[in-house]
């Protein structure tokens, strides 16, 4: 049985490492792959986008993802029934694009009290603590008992139309946006110069750049640098224009 | 046999892939789990604290760590029995912690010398060249020849009471630290303004912010940055307040 | 059967995972040993250097590599049979260097039309779509049918005398060069002032310090901070020192 694992942890960190030694303490024969830890941190809707983007092409099995800011409040830990997947993570929509684009959620369980939690529970490392055993249970077969209605998952909201927004994050710091390339060969965004090019090195280090993506898609980047970090946004923040 | 592994090597270079293919080759069964290799460079402290935090939630087997300032000196190089459990790492203190976590050291040999050496032994990588192969071959069940004195072993300092430390670094450059969170607004550490806080967007882009993290530790953070790399610290630094 | 894999998809996103996924899914008993993923991106010089450093001490598998900065175009998709071994990755120099230091090549392969892809294939995930499964078949003991003249490889152009290289960036963004370490206290490069020092801790945060490094080649560094970030290059790039 594969299981795959996407976070916010961190690739340098040992929390990843520290889950995979819990999975591997209860299904010892469980195969973990790892989807990448460097989702900005809490960024849902960024870990959205790389789960639903990655779960086609990877075998079937247990898919943990982990973005969660709402650790230790009172947001669902979900197991969701995809085909023949299990898709496990928080309540916050992170898990959903990915349940969609797989033909949807055939049963949903909420496991925030699940027997299979490690206790004490922290309050903050629920990847550990419960995240972690319940996807190493469901990879030895077994199956959770708190069934919920699929109707009541928590959905990440429809970004409003009419505006500039960032909808993804990628490791180096550029910023992907929903916006079209305009015309100009520069604009101001969110109060910054920015040149409209073709590629990073159309501009000095240091200075943003607005370009059209290998995926069609429209990024703002810094070349030589981290643009998410330039302007201090993380994806679902609004880009003024102008 | 599992086999863990935590270092500074960095998660993106080729150094840890080459230990796991050392390791590989010789114990072709074992499972190889990574512990992170974000531990700031040299940061023997900090990787320290991660190495006790994680091996308590991880399967008992032979347990890898190589923060190594020392590699090509005089240090030695150590194979500790811990329960069920080995850990191999450099005499610095780097695994001290969580021998003691998990119920003390049973056992220490010196591998400095150990036949199990790759030939010829490098100056600089001894990841590769002894500590890799020695992993290898704990997990094949041998055992080390050179027993030594467990009262012997290299323990990190403590930090002298009255000042403030950084006692890790984590993987974001947010420094943790030994302090109390102060009653004001605003403090001044390390020569600059800092604002304390309940969390990074407490502060604009690029500006520090003093706040309590999860774990109940006081933490300094640059929001959308690195403290770590503004300040110029790492683990085990004193930071002035005032 | 090992795979390795080395590229420059970032240690955090989730590209180098479903490379995994798919391998996992042709050739499900395959090892699969990453050899960092963290290359600066489209340096296929760096990649060159890291894959011929990791090679001889990984054990023969099938050994996948991808810094492509031609990804889409014209260039060939290569698997390169070397003794006991295959080299899959892009033909732009990335894997003559790593395939020298083991030999020399046998046997040349052009998998740009493998009945083995995946299809559609996409403009710029050829990792996904072609190297990822010329390896998982590879793995499973097929033969590729496509072959080439080993003499028509594409070679890295070697630098040019007499001025100074980066030959390498290191994961913290530190440039090993081919220079000779000044007799002087101070060097300008890139029209900035550079202390000449034994270490990175010589120089204030966020200031440049040329030094030889642990290997014995001159390495460019900013305490605290990334030296290619700084002065916005890659390897192969000219410094210009005075």
């Amino acid at each position: 049985m594969i299981v795959t694992f996407l976070s916010d942890y961190g690739p340098g960190d040992e929390y990843a490492g520290v889950v995979h030694g819990v999975i591997a303490g209860i299904a010892p024969e469980a195969r973990i792959i790892d989807l990448g830890h460097g989702v900005p941190p809490q960024d849902v809707r960024t870990g959205a986008r790389r789960l639903a983007r990655a779960l086609p092409f990877v075998p079937a099995g247990v898919h943990l993802a982990v973005v969660d800011p709402g650790v230790g409040g009172a947001r669902r830990a979900l197991a969701l029934r995809v085909r023949d997947r299990w898709l496990v993570g928080p309540d916050n929509g992170l898990l959903v694009p990915a349940a969609e684009r797989l033909g949807g959620v055939v049963q949903a369980f909420d496991v925030s009290g699940s027997p299979w939690r490690l206790e004490p529970v922290s309050a903050t490392f629920h990847g550990r603590d419960i995240f972690g055993p319940v996807a190493g249970h469901l990879a030895r077969g077994e199956r959770p008992a708190e069934a919920i209605d699929p109707a009541t998952l928590v959905r990440l909201p429809d970004l409003p139309a009419g505006k500039v927004h960032v909808v993804e994050v990628d490791g180096f710091g550029n910023l992907i946006t929903d916006a079209a390339l305009p015309d100009a060969r520069r604009v101001r965004i969110g109060g910054r110069h920015v040149v409209v090019g073709r590629t990073f090195s159309d501009v000095a280090a240091g200075e943003l750049v607005l370009y059209e993506d290998s995926a069609g898609e429209v990024a703002l980047a810094v070349n030589g640098g981290s643009a998410a970090a330039a302007l201090g946004v993380r994806a679902g923040d609004v880009l003024e224009f102008g």
